[in-house]
């Protein structure tokens, strides 16, 4: 069941998450703490990768089943966390809890328009904090919707100074209401590695391609060029190097001789679209599980 | 290329298109027509469909290319479908000339929102005229977008004569546009048997299954009962037989037993929008041509 | 990883599943049994389905990392599965174990001839015991493939008793090799209810139509006359309801108005052939469970 | 309609196709041509690129309506063929004229299985006359079919004389059936640039990948390393620069975290093997048009 569908029921859910090294016990160490504490598990996926010797799990308990909140869960499922060995690689969030988000955005209105058409219908029930634009063009449908716009300019040579201080200005914005994600919705600016960094896990990119194919600018020109039977599109969480990260979902769809640029182009926004939207709606509902560059999505 | 991008271009086309008996020489007689005149083909397409011995085709020519204009057009390319036996399966429309739509709807708001993104953006150029809804939940969302809603009540009980009143009306804001095409986005009414008539191949319905499985209501409880693997949603020309229409366009997407009905339901949405949103770009752009309860999309 | 992947590795699993009454604690309990046990799960799966109440679960664990042998392990498990109210519901088994298979086949060629190119190559590493037509068609490859090859004729006319008697030679046939899964590849006679009831939850039929659509004969030729733009196959467990079993998995494919019907037949077949093999392979997998009439695949 | 079912018929067809600089009249002259023989054109496609400003078209004309021969009619059409500027972008074919295939072969069996059972059924109407393995596991299988098998060795260690001298043979086996196709069916081997030449616009190939996507050796491993949630096979024409030919075709199948390497390896192979199939198959019924790097798939 879905975070939104949980969140309309009256019985929100704690969701675990933890990745640690793989042994014996793991799963019957967590159940058996759910258990004793008399939860419920509504959902329960786990994933044992023989490669790397990982183990990934995720469960959603249902919150009154507990006799304990939020705060005293995390205590004791981070201490179980500690003890296999995990540092960083475990959360504990509730439902109940609406998540963050700011978009970034360029002129490119099609994933705004989609996402923004999700939160109002209370598809994906997410509280939008701020959209912020390099260009001003989408700032009236934001705004239609209630949501702050924030137009950031940036130098339009090649201005490092200038492009630094409209990054520092975007961080201003974002950073001060914590979002549990950062969207890159067709911003078409790269971040700089001191907010890859600081957004590491948070920022999530739709790109235009089926990565690792047609890596940058213009990836439909390539395609055309190239004459691809299917193109593409690609959430990844962002890092340091230029769309190589941890890939969330990928979609294709069919294209022909009969395809120009301007007809991949707007064939692919359909696949840009729903992309980003799932992979979103899996990266709030915790179901993607980072390790190296590689994702579980359970 | 689409029509929105012939648009945009300096050079508008005419679209010709014609359904007849096949007989040799009818490429030869409709090419050499457009070559005598020297027009410039920039889009061909032909079928011939073996089982029922009729011949299909649709030609864009640049009309620049052409010494007279879609009048004399017609006339002359009348004239030539008649010849061939075609008494009323054969249009020419230019693409100069924007096409009107009109939308019903009714509570559900993710077609008409994606609609109204596609034209906002300039990716559907298309007039909408004015959408009704028998109920008013999409008003704000219509007139956001600087067009007409209207709030059509339907009865609530079993009111035949209330029900028959209600289309009336629907029918008289309709019929003043003369719309190339009427699209029930989620309009959850099944049209009288003269609606269907009056508006015979300029009506489509979004249905969210993937036709002809579960057919009328509920599909997506359907679906889950009967435990498929795929849900789908099916583009239709709205005929007096409820979901039994020439098909446009289908799509599927995948499921499994952990998607509720619900689950199913926020999935199918996002095939709807795009099977809807192609089966009238296909229409609008003439590429859709009806014989007996079968479509040949070119 | 695979039955196939696990077999060739030195370590054999043993497979638990197990179907009963959702309630607090199942988890727990157990991969408790299992962790108590000194045993390794290697993969996990669990699913709740709130509208029916049900909890299903599947578990691969290391055979070696276990004390016992897999007589000792289903006293064990089976006590666990009484114990959650699983009756019929719970299955252990070995992939040491090779799976038996009967395959049932008509005059079409390419499903067997699919699925004797998995066996050869080693992708699916099962015991094909016997195939058995109602045509001698397929005699030769069958034979080729080393596999004894049964031809029952079926009367011409309609003979229920000679219908009844072909059909208790091929029972007398195939029970003599209890198998795991005996594969109807598009044998075209529908089995008779005692034999439905006899092979119940081990008879696997490929049906070439994206099910519920196009239940019955020449389900391309219904596809056809309704003019659907894509079809289907669907591998489901064989019921008295003809047609209408649990569904274990389908699948799709792209036609358009340039399709005839033995164009459909021809690409319908790509798809049979995935789907058969995939829903075989999932169900020797024991990754297939019911409940009712609709399958959890894990 | 494929050329098996033509062939099926009492009624083979000669296939035209012709690439050369768009300009007014093309369709109006070959249609008018082939009318005024008396020829019945059953399929018609044309295709103008603008952005290349190249015009491509395949006709397919019943033969007994014509009032001469193939040699006449390559003749005539290549008169016209000329007028339009196509030097050597022009074929006319007869479906009549069985084609002839050979198959190049490693040790991986599931594309060449899978061809031969195309080509026992009657699906794939052609004529293979030999396959040639530099390994000699794949020569029980083929021989079962009827079908000459050549094993020839290649040198294990770097040897470039010794690899010279292998291709030196099996050029000598391929050239003197003249074949319509040279099928690269996971032959794991690099073709030297005379192969390349020699064969040029006849050597098919397919990849184990979504190119322009991993290119190269390995090409599951590179996809599991990278993450990516979709994997690939891509079928096509064979030139000097490695993987980077025309695509004729591609598809994907979606891959999740729970799948290993030699899982993917196992999914691809049901794609390999229906791309292939499909590139093989069109390039058989000239539905592909190479101009550029770029094909035209009627």
């Amino acid at each position: 069941m879905s975070v939104a569908a949980a969140n309309a029921s009256a019985s929100p859910r704690f969701i675990l998450t933890l990745g640690c090294p793989d042994r014996r016990g793991i799963v019957a160490r967590i159940a058996g703490f759910v258990a004793d504490a008399g939860g419920w598990i509504t959902e329960a996926s786990y994933h044992s990768d023989p490669e790397t010797g990982w183990f990934f799990t995720r469960q959603e308990v249902c919150a009154s089943t507990l006799p304990f909140g939020i705060d005293e869960l995390r205590t004791q499922f981070g201490a179980i966390a500690h003890e296999f060995g995990a540092q960083a690689e475990w959360r504990v969030h509730s439902t109940a809890e609406r998540r963050k988000v700011v978009i970034l955005v360029s002129r490119e209105a099609h994933c705004l328009y989609d996402l923004l058409g999700r939160v109002t219908s209370g598809e994906l029930d997410v509280d939008v904090r701020a959209v912020i634009g390099n260009h001003a063009e989408l700032a009236t449908v934001t705004r239609a919707h209630g949501i702050p716009f924030h137009h950031i300019e940036f130098p339009k040579g090649i201005d490092p100074e200038g492009k630094q201080a409209a990054f520092a200005q975007i961080r201003q914005i974002v950073d001060v209401h914590e979002p549990d994600a950062i969207v890159l919705a067709r911003f078409m600016q790269v971040l700089p590695h001191e907010l890859c960094a600081a957004w590491a896990g948070r920022a999530l990119n739709i790109h235009h391609s089926f990565l690792p194919s047609f890596v940058g600018a213009r990836p439909y020109h390539q395609a055309h060029t190239r004459g691809v039977k299917l193109i593409g599109a690609t959430c990844h969480y962002v890092t340091a190097e230029l769309d190589a990260g941890p890939i969330v979902e990928q979609d294709v769809i069919r294209v022909s001789h009969t395809d120009s640029v301007s007809d991949m182009v707007r064939k692919g926004r359909d696949i840009e679209k729903v992309v980003l939207a799932r992979g979103l709606r899996w990266h709030l509902e915790d179901r993607v599980l980072v390790h190296g560059n590689r994702t579980v999505v359970f």
